[in-house]
């Protein structure tokens, strides 16, 4: 879609992995559209995970008792936020869409992107009170998670060893995404990569692509509870 | 219980916090029973979060195409882990009980905790295959949850807006510590600890202490599909 702007947030070492080809193709697909591709390659980036109080420059509130939410809070509407969380979160004010390409650690995101969240989203510019879940202050954009898995689809199922896929997606797809008002998009999720035979990767890849090709047109998923773990 | 051994596994950037009280509470209480009590500080001990190349000393098996489950697993095979990871599996592995003490930050661990568990959980240390869930290879080892929460215990109940505290515990409770063998017991939830009166503070430390008194003997929840999210 021309003009439009996308963030893909990755986090890979190695560009020739699945998730670098995966982030790859977003890029070619999307800029054919005539939309502006921005990547934030998190590890060739060094992304610093932790959140310290050397993410607020100048004067603490309270230097003697540190709350890292407090302290974000104030720096972010004074403008005392440190320049590598600015940058980012001028990306994503950006961003009509935002995809996170990540391979799954532990059920969930690698460190460096889950401290992309913590340092970035912070109150004020993401979320507020109110001004949360349909409120949220990015409400307007989407955003997508694309993921590969160490662990096979049936893995992966209600019945599975690991679960339903979709249990572990909630502290992120509804206590992240949706808190902050993001329209959540389905899933794009690459099953055991490593496992698969080239023929099949190639498969993913290219089902991503042709997903790509309509995605500014898919309806939001449904992230309100209770309905979710029915 | 003399001569056992607590692993205190602490992310908070403020010793004075009510993460910190915590934390000191089991220091203090499992002292006194006789317990050898060790804490690994994360952010005092500046504790890497990511997981690079660095991690691995020596040579790669496939450096053209870097794969950190793969290149973790033989280095841990080869004692070609970093320094820094090693002594945290020398702490894990002396351990009787682990006490995982965070903040709750966007339904999960801070990422510097969540660095911890994709560096220090390496396969062949804490999994393999076969060696989860029922077989983990930290079974027989016990694991509990500390942690403080933003909202209140209406926000994360079934009908509230963040739904059942239960099922953002899932992806750790499950996919974290059961999958490692560990017998999971209960998670000690103070919730919104800023929120509340000193007296309601001062309570909810004097309950942990208390559940300390008599933790050796409790018998640990059922962590298995599909039961968790009925």
């Amino acid at each position: 879609m021309p003009g439009r702007n996308v963030l893909i947030v990755y986090a890979h070492q190695e560009p020739k992995s699945m998730n670098g080809s995966l982030k790859d193709i977003v890029v070619d697909v999307m800029s054919k559209q005539g939309c502006n591709v921005v990547v934030s390659d998190l590890y060739t980036m060094k992304f610093n995970a932790a959140a310290t109080r050397n993410d607020i420059t100048g004067d603490l509130c309270n230097p003697q008792h540190f709350s890292y939410g407090i302290e974000t809070k104030e720096a972010f509407k004074k403008g005392c936020l440190c320049e590598d969380i600015l940058e980012e979160q001028r990306k994503v004010h950006d961003a009509d869409l935002v995809i996170l390409q990540f391979p799954l650690y532990w059920f969930s995101f690698p460190a460096i992107m889950k401290g992309w969240i913590d340092r970035v989203f912070v109150q004020g510019f993401a979320f507020d009170f109110p001004g949360c879940y349909e409120t949220g202050l990015l409400k307007g954009k989407k955003a997508l998670l694309s993921f590969t898995t160490g662990g096979t689809e049936e893995m992966f199922s209600k019945e599975g060893a690991s679960g339903d896929i979709r249990y572990l997606l909630w502290p992120i797809q509804h206590g992240i995404m949706h808190f902050c008002g993001f329209q959540v998009l389905s899933p794009q999720i690459s099953y055991a990569p490593e496992y698969v035979s080239e023929v099949k990767r190639k498969e993913m890849l290219m089902n991503w692509a042709q997903r790509l090709e309509n995605i500014w047109e898919e309806p939001p998923i449904d992230c309100t509870p209770p309905w979710y773990f029915q």
